[in-house]
């Protein structure tokens, strides 16, 4: 029953000199290995989705990524076209500027514009420049913005997803809205740990890895 | 005559943390040092424009910052924006994917579009991940896109401008397209290095510190 681990996946090929090579690879392997979808970048998002027809692994795409620092009309733009690409999930990050300033409404809103679209999507708070309150207060804008996930890091800055990170955004939003880790995990070890701590889905380029790490650990 | 040296610097501010305050500093000491212009994330540019109009620091903002990564049309409707938020030069991502896949028409393409909005473009070819041969096509297709410049790298990726690489792009494109350093200048030491090599503007988030190092350079 180890394939309920690599269900939790997001198989995820962020790196920006990929090639259409590198996406076929990585759409394969998510397939493969029956992750639950491929994230991509938007160039790569109308690929990845057509390559994916037909197989039960989703493709998303990211918004505002990595710094969240566009305006609420070039996101929502950026959401449309991925959407034309048959995008199924957005990950999108958080209006930093605006919640930094503290001006909370607009971020909120941010979130809402997006969520309009009628994706499921994961607000990436990037955890790693956020204060314990920070981290509260960004998880219950995610909630009342409709997101559907919390997201901890978009694994461009400092840390990634920490065990203590995950368990405090559990326990500020109980099973109001789902959690996803990413940043950082590499091992079948960080996974569990991940999930047991209170996350729902897993972001990692290294799931192949992890794949490969739960079969040998069948085969022993 | 030292104040020339601080008038090629893009005094850059693209952390995505930053608040208004943060900018309203950032202006101010553009204003203060006599840097060319003042460097900003999208949220912020129509802030910084505010804030630095009838000083004679010019506003720029950022698209498809940094990985590339977005489609042309996503592009198309940043630099829009920016316009909007009365940004007076962009500085540009180029489409690393399209470039990486060879398909070097849709690279010129892209750029193209954004050139056509009629304020100076400078795109980031991002040269640590570029090999030398690379560096010679991107500098090409920047010359014949229409750009304004040739930009090393964004300093989110690996090494920022050499002093190699600024010879390499200076032989390539001779007096056809300017050329910017930025990534890892933190000196007038390295200011002057890159001036010298072919460059023509500096970008940094230390011009503050280069201003001083020029000021005490003075007093001795």
């Amino acid at each position: 029953m180890n394939k309920q681990y690599l269900k939790v996946i997001d198989h995820t090929l962020l790196k920006h000199d990929a090639t259409d090579k590198d996406i076929e690879n990585c759409c394969k392997e998510a397939v493969e290995f029956g992750f639950y979808s491929v994230i991509v970048q938007p160039y790569y998002t109308g690929l990845a989705s057509k390559l994916l027809k037909g197989s039960d692994v989703l493709c998303g795409s990211v918004i505002g990524f990595p710094f969240g620092a566009e305006t609420t009309d070039v996101k929502r733009f950026q959401a449309e076209r991925a959407l034309d690409n048959k995008a199924e999930e957005l990950d999108m990050v958080i209006c930093m500027p605006s919640f930094k300033n503290k001006n909370y409404a607009d971020t909120e809103n941010d979130i809402r514009q997006i969520v309009k679209f009628g994706v499921p999507v994961k607000v990436i708070i990037e955890t790693s420049l956020l204060c314990e309150e920070e981290i509260i207060t960004a998880s219950k804008i995610c909630i009342n913005g409709g997101a559907a996930f919390v997201k901890t890091s978009t694994g461009y800055f400092g840390g990634g997803a920490t065990a203590e990170n995950i368990k405090l955004i559990k326990k500020t939003v109980g099973d109001k809205i789902k959690i996803k880790a990413a940043g950082g995990i590499r091992t079948i070890e960080d996974l569990i740990t991940m999930l047991r701590c209170g996350a729902d889905r897993i972001g990692t380029s290294g799931g192949v890895k992890i794949a490969q790490g739960l079969i040998s650990l069948k085969e022993y």
